[in-house]
């Protein structure tokens, strides 16, 4: 049986240090002055914060950040104008400013080449098709969306990711549950972590779908089975239980899962239980400046593909 | 007071019945064999009904279609097979699939040369921002959503566009209610009657917006206001009320319209009362036949921006 001290807690702050220190180290030594906009077009204090943050990261690293407030009804003239700016290296918008669909437009109107969020419709499509390169000549690397991207490197900083297995095929023999399938995080995270060879039970109020490494040759991908199994029965046969609910009475039943799972939330609710470190052998409670690093790590490889 | 006789009711089956016979003769005349490729991956009664509908007349105007029967999880791949397919030259889906913003995705998969819906992020950001070819040297007249095509065609055929006024501003002095602001065809509706020169009410659930012909230089476009006006201020006033509401409880007042008002429902369920005639001066009870007479012009279109 274990016990409470047993459990490692895992702090975004922690993992994203080096990442930060890289980015900041990569921007004096090149002397360059990469520029980022934000857009701000909504109300939710949870946007503020989390621009306040990426304001305040920026400032350390050596970012030009720049929060530009505006109205719902501006905001896409506004993003046009900043897509045509040679000033401006990379965009962001903080979600949601519509809701619904109309946000899925407003992604894709961001330019691939300043789209330091990787949401644009060509990003995520090659997330699920398995395409790491934007150009035939494979000279410039794909933007890959920053949150799924943040939880990626929490898992490699933690050793999910076995190094000593072929890069791309790193998470063979894990079983992980993504409880979230979000356009923008849960169902790009679940192709991400199945095309790197782990099966991925993805699951939503909608039910449980099967995310394994793909053998369809023409898309090089994952593959994608709905299943009739539900949380009680999939939850215990995970290695890595990664939550995005976005609700306060969301709670990962700690009974369900496995002893020494490592335990992942990226909603900014809590939504393990309070017991969960007499369960888990890692926890990371929060992403949120994992992310903010690698929207910079985004920004930087735009910045240089602008360049070119 | 206006009687009962004096409305006049159309049908999409009369205002489609010209452009079915063109593009019959067109297919005729230059002996070609286009091919449409419909993908079912629903149960739903009234996408089955569709798909017999646009069968039926795929085989009365010469264009070859075919229906494929695939499961939501496989049809992705088969989108992408089908894009790299030069047999076909052009792809539908069948609405809903998975629904909300996965259902946005799938759109922008079909590849722009094959999507007779016009729905792919491109063709629908070139409505909003009045982009009218998809290429500089302006060979290739951009793709229109096929429902609010329709929709502008109707509104041709029955006079609400002045063939007196330029082209580009035949709706000048109209105003125009849309109760509907989906992504696919009441938002993009609202935009195109605006970049015509009308004045646009754009009304749901969350509230009314105001759009007009747009002063903007660098978007060329309509420009888009909240209102904090209600349904019973905005409605009286409109010389066209166009309705697609997808509830059978929805319906428009009779008593709010204005006297001689022209009054269109593209929803699938009846969302004018049974006394419109009493109040219209013309009734369009459904659009769905020029929708489909609009999926093969821009299937002959794509026809033959493939054989370029």
């Amino acid at each position: 049986m274990s016990t409470t001290t047993s459990c490692k807690t895992v702090l975004a702050s922690k993992v994203s240090a080096s990442f930060r220190n890289q980015i900041k180290a990569d921007i004096k030594e090149r002397n360059i002055h990469p520029k980022l906009v934000g857009f701000l077009a909504n109300e939710d204090p949870a946007a503020m914060k989390y621009a306040d943050w990426t304001a305040k990261t920026c400032a350390e690293t050596g970012v030009d950040f720049e929060l530009r407030k505006v109205s719902k009804m501006d905001l896409e003239e506004a993003i046009t104008e900043a897509n045509q700016d040679k000033a401006v290296n990379g965009i962001m918008i903080y979600y949601p400013v519509f809701g619904g669909k109309q946000d899925a437009y407003l992604q894709s109107c961001v330019s691939k080449f300043k789209d330091v969020e990787g949401l644009c419709h060509e990003f995520v499509h090659n997330v699920y098709h398995n395409i790491r390169f934007m150009d035939e000549e494979e000279t410039m690397k794909c933007i890959i969306p920053c949150t799924p991207l943040a939880i990626v490197k929490i898992l490699e900083y933690i050793g999910v990711y076995n190094p000593v297995i072929p890069y791309g095929n790193r998470l063979y023999g894990r079983t992980i549950a993504v409880v979230n399938r979000s356009e923008i995080v849960g169902r790009p995270l679940a192709a991400m972590l199945s095309n790197d060879g782990a099966k991925v039970y993805s699951i939503d109020v909608n039910g449980i779908q099967l995310f394994t490494r793909g053998t369809g040759l023409s898309l090089k991908s994952h593959k994608v089975e709905e299943t009739e199994a539900t949380v009680e029965q999939v939850v215990p046969q995970c290695d890595v239980v990664i939550t995005g609910v976005p609700s306060a009475n969301y709670k990962m039943p700690t009974h369900l899962l496995k002893e020494g799972v490592v335990a992942i939330n990226f909603s900014s609710l809590a939504n393990f239980q309070e017991d969960i470190k007499q369960k888990a052998s890692i926890f990371v409670p929060s992403v949120g400046k994992v992310t903010v690093a690698m929207l910079e790590r985004n920004l930087l490889r735009l910045h240089d593909y602008q360049s070119k």
